[in-house]
C-alpha cells in the first residue's frame, strides 16, 4: 500500500506545479558544475553569486545590528564610519529586542514608517504605513496575496506571457486558474488592451472569474518598460472588470534607458483621480533583492495595499501571523534602501559611488547582451530596457525541432541543454515562462562580470553558429 | 458590487482559520501599550524581547559574514576573536556570493552537511543531507509539508490537544481536517494510545483518512516531555496505521528535569530496528529560534525527512523553489547551533557561560512559575518538564462563566483579558490551543527575567484572588 507521502499520495496541486528557473537545466547545470565544469549561473537574477560586491553602507549597519555590543566597544570606530554607527542605533531602537526577537507580523512598525515616506516621496501621495507588510523577499508576499485571492479553479488571475514563472507556479499551487495574456514580441513587449479584453472574455466562457491581473514592470523576462498611457489603460482595464491588480515592481531600480522612466502603477492611479483611486484595489510589490542591492540571500521585501478595505487587511495579518514574523535583518536592510545615505553624510560619496557603478555597468551590460544576441545567426533580441535579464528569440530550424522531438525535449530545452553542455552557461528556456507556440526563446540575466561578457557572447556565438550549420537545412531554409 | 478583495470575496480558508498567540488578547495589549501602560508580553515565546541576551560567538560570526571586507581589516582582532574570524571565513566558503546570494532552495549544502553530522552525533545513526532543508524558521517548514500532504477535506491530520496553533491553522488555511486527540492533563499531559485509536474510528467513521500525525516534545503549551516508552508506541501506532508522522522537536534545548532527557523521534525509530525502521515515514523539526538560543527574530529552521521517497522528496524541493531560497544568515546561524565551539576554542569558556545561565535559569523560573501558579486559588499547573511554556488550568466559578457569556466572550478570554488589564501580563487563553469542554487554561511562557518573577508572580495571585474574590460562590463553589 502507498505510504502518506510517496508520489502517488501527494497533493495534486504540488505535483501540478512546475518552475523553471530551477528545473531541469539549473539540475543539470548543478550536476556538471558537481563534475568539476565551470558554470556561468545566468537562471536566475542572484548578482552577487556572479561577483557584484554588496553595497558597503548597508552591510555595515546590519553588521552593528547583528552585534550590539560592538557599539560599546571603544575601538568600533576604527572598523565602522559614525554614521553607520547611528544608523545601527536607529534601527535597534526600533526592534523590542534586536535582530533576535519576533518583530510584529507585518514587520517593524518603524521600518513600515520608513517605506511609507519613501513611496510618497516617489509618488507624491502620502501612504499609509499600516497598510504596508513587510515580506522574506516579494515571493512570499505574492504568495500570500494570491491565497488570500485565490478560492478555486474557477477564479483566474490574468498573467502576462512570458511571464515570470513565480506566478504560474503559485497559482497552480494555490488550485486556481491562469488566465495568459500576451505580451507582443514585436511591438517591443507591449502590453495591448485588446489581447486582454479577448483573453478575460475567453476565461469567462470557461466559466472562470477573473479576479486579479499582474503586471510585472519592468519586464521579466521581456525586459520592457510600461508607458504611463499604458498603465492607465491597465488600471483603466481593472476598474471595468472588478479585478484587484498586483503590480510586480522589483525592478523599479533596474532602467537602461531615459526614455521610459519607471513610473509605478499607484502614482498613475493617484494622478486619475476619483472615483477610481479610491476604488480600484491594488497591491505593489517591491524588494532588497534586485537594483543595485541585489541582497538576495537576505529574503526582504514589502507589499502596498491600496484600497484594501480594513476587514480584508485583518485576515491577511493573521495569515502572516502564523509563521509570526518577516526574517528582522532584511527588514533593516529595506529601511536603508528606502533610507539611504544623504547628501553630506560621511558615508554618502562611497554609497553613491557604488551603487552608481553598479547601475551604469548593468546598462552596459544590457546593451552588449542585446548587440551579442542580435549578431548571432537566427537570433532577434529586444533591448532590455529595464529588469536583469535578456530574452532572446531563437528561431530554431525544423531539423533542430525533429531531433529535440526524437530526444523527448521541448526543442528550447534541447538547444539550451546543448548551450550548457558546450559553453557552461545555463540559462531557462523560453518554455518555462509561456510564447507563443511554434516560437522559442532562452532568458538569460544581464548579470555576468562586465570583463566576462565579451567571453560569453563570443562562447555563445560560437556555440549557436555551429548548431544553426548542424540543424539548418542549407537548401535554403528561410527565417519565419 | 463586492470587490475581489472585499472581505466576503477572500479564500473562506483564509477566513477559517485562527491564530491565537498573535489574537484578540495580542491586539488588545498592544492597544494598551500604545497607550502608555506597561505590558509584559508573555504570549509568544520570544526570549530576546524579554530581555535575553544573544549569544556572542554566533553573533560576532554572523556579523563578519555580513560586514566581509572587515576579514580584510587589520584592526578585526581588536573586534573579534580568531576562532569567530576563522568560523565566519569558513561559512562564507559555504556560500556562492556572501549572505547577499540566493542559496540552493534547500539551503546551503555545506549547512546541510553540518545538520547532518550533528543529528548523526544526537542519535547515534547517520543522517543524510539530501534530506534535509533549511527553512525560514520551522513553521514555515511544518506549512511546507503539511501543504504536500493534504489534498482537501477528507485528509485528517492528528494532532495533541492543547496544540501549537500552527497547526489548527495551517491545516485550517489547506482545507484539511483536523482530528484532534487529547492529552491527559491529570496524567502530566501524558499520551494515551486508546485514546488515539479512539480519535481515528471516529475520523474514520466521519469519511476522514487520517494521513499524518504530529507530535510535539517537549509540549507546547503544555510542556511535557515524552518518555522513550511513549514514543515507541506512537511509533508503532503510526506504523500500523499508515500515517507519516511529523515531530516537531523544537525545544529540545529546553529541558528542566533530569527524569526524562530529550530523545528524538528518529532515535526511537532507528532503535527499533526492522522492519519499520525502513518504512515509516518521519518529518522531524528543528530551528534556531528557542533553546538558549532564542534567535526567533533570524527565521532559521530545518527539517528532515526520513523514509520519504526521492520522488516526493523532488515535489517538496520543487515547491521550496518557488520562494528561491531560505535567508541566508539564518542558515548560517543554524550551522553554528549545530557545530557550536569546542573545548579548546578560544570562545568555548564564555560561549559554555552564556548558555549554561541562560539554561539554569530557565529551569529556576519553570519551577518558580509553577509553584507560584499551585498557590493560587483555583489554580493548578503541572510542572513544565520542556520547552518555554506554564500552562495551568484555571477553575472558573459559574458566575464568572456567566458573566463571561453575558460579555459575549469564552470564559478564558474574559479572564485573560482582566487579567491583561489589571496586571499587563499578556497571556493566551487555553481556548486558543484546545481544551477539554469545561476546562479553562491560559498559556504564559517561562521567559520573563529571573528577577522580574517573584513580582510578576504575586501580582497575577493578587489579581487572580480578587478575581475569584469577586464571582465565587461564598455558599461553597467545589473544585471540579
Amino acid at each position: 500500500m502507498a505510504k502518506a507521502m510517496d508520489y502517488e499520495n501527494l497533493n495534486e496541486n504540488v505535483k501540478k506545479c512546475q518552475y523553471a528557473v530551477r528545473g531541469e537545466l539549473y539540475l543539470r547545470a548543478s550536476e556538471l558544475q558537481k563534475e568539476g565544469k565551470k558554470i556561468i549561473f545566468t537562471n536566475v537574477g542572484n548578482p552577487h553569486a556572479l561577483g557584484q560586491k554588496p553595497l558597503t553602507f548597508p552591510r555595515q549597519v546590519v553588521a552593528l545590528c547583528q552585534a550590539p555590543f560592538m557599539l560599546d566597544d571603544p575601538n568600533v570606530g576604527l572598523l565602522f564610519p559614525a554614521d553607520a554607527i547611528a544608523k545601527a542605533k536607529h534601527y535597534l531602537s526600533l526592534t523590542s529586542g534586536g535582530l533576535g526577537a519576533y518583530s510584529d507580523s507585518r514587520g517593524l512598525p518603524g521600518v513600515r514608517k520608513e517605506v511609507a515616506e519613501f513611496i510618497e516621496r516617489r509618488d507624491g501621495y502620502p501612504s499609509d504605513p499600516e497598510l504596508i507588510f513587510l515580506t522574506d523577499g516579494a515571493s512570499k508576499g505574492v504568495m500570500q496575496i494570491l491565497n488570500t485571492i485565490i478560492r478555486g479553479s474557477s477564479d483566474g488571475i490574468l498573467v502576462p506571457v512570458p511571464q515570470y514563472p513565480l506566478y504560474s507556479a503559485t497559482i497552480a499551487l494555490l488550485g486556481g486558474s491562469l488566465v495568459p495574456y500576451y505580451l507582443e514580441e514585436t511591438a517591443n513587449w507591449g502590453l495591448d488592451i485588446v489581447n486582454l479584453r479577448q483573453s478575460v472574455a475567453q476565461a469567462r466562457s470557461q466559466g472562470i472569474t477573473v479576479r486579479a491581473m499582474v503586471i510585472i514592470n519592468p519586464g521579466n523576462p521581456t525586459g520592457q518598460c510600461l508607458s504611463e498611457a499604458n498603465l492607465k489603460e491597465i488600471l483603466r482595464f481593472c476598474y471595468q472588470n472588478n479585478v484587484v491588480l498586483l503590480g510586480d515592481e522589483v525592478y523599479q531600480q533596474n532602467i537602461y534607458q531615459d526614455e521610459r522612466p519607471f513610473i509605478s502603477a499607484r502614482k498613475v492611479l493617484m494622478d486619475m483621480g476619483a472615483p477610481i483611486n479610491k476604488e480600484l484595489q491594488l497591491v505593489s510589490f517591491h524588494t532588497v533583492s534586485k537594483g543595485y542591492w541585489g541582497e538576495c540571500g537576505q529574503r526582504g521585501g514589502y507589499f502596498e495595499m491600496t484600497n484594501i478595505p480594513p476587514k480584508a487587511v485583518e485576515e491577511i495579518y493573521k495569515v502572516a501571523s502564523i509563521a509570526l514574523s518577516p526574517n528582522v535583518p532584511a527588514q533593516i536592510f529595506m529601511g536603508l534602501m528606502v533610507n539611504p545615505p544623504k547628501p553630506g553624510d560621511i558615508s554618502y560619496e562611497r554609497f553613491i559611488r557604488e551603487s552608481k557603478g553598479i547601475l551604469e555597468s548593468l546598462r552596459r551590460r544590457a546593451q552588449l547582451m542585446t548587440d551579442g544576441f542580435n549578431s548571432c545567426r537566427n537570433v532577434v533580441c529586444n533591448f532590455t530596457e529595464g529588469a536583469m535579464y535578456s530574452f532572446p528569440q531563437i528561431r530554431l530550424p525544423p531539423k533542430a525541432i525533429e531531433a529535440a522531438q526524437k530526444a523527448g525535449k521541448v526543442a528550447d530545452v534541447f538547444y539550451c541543454l546543448k548551450l550548457l553542455e558546450a559553453t557552461g552557461i545555463s540559462t531557462v528556456p523560453g518554455s518555462g515562462f509561456g510564447q507563443k507556440e511554434g516560437v522559442f526563446h532562452l532568458r538569460t540575466t544581464i548579470l555576468p562580470a562586465e570583463e566576462d561578457m565579451p567571453a560569453i557572447m563570443d562562447s555563445f556565438k560560437k556555440f549557436n553558429d555551429e548548431f544553426m550549420e548542424q540543424y539548418e537545412d542549407h537548401k535554403g531554409y528561410s527565417r519565419m
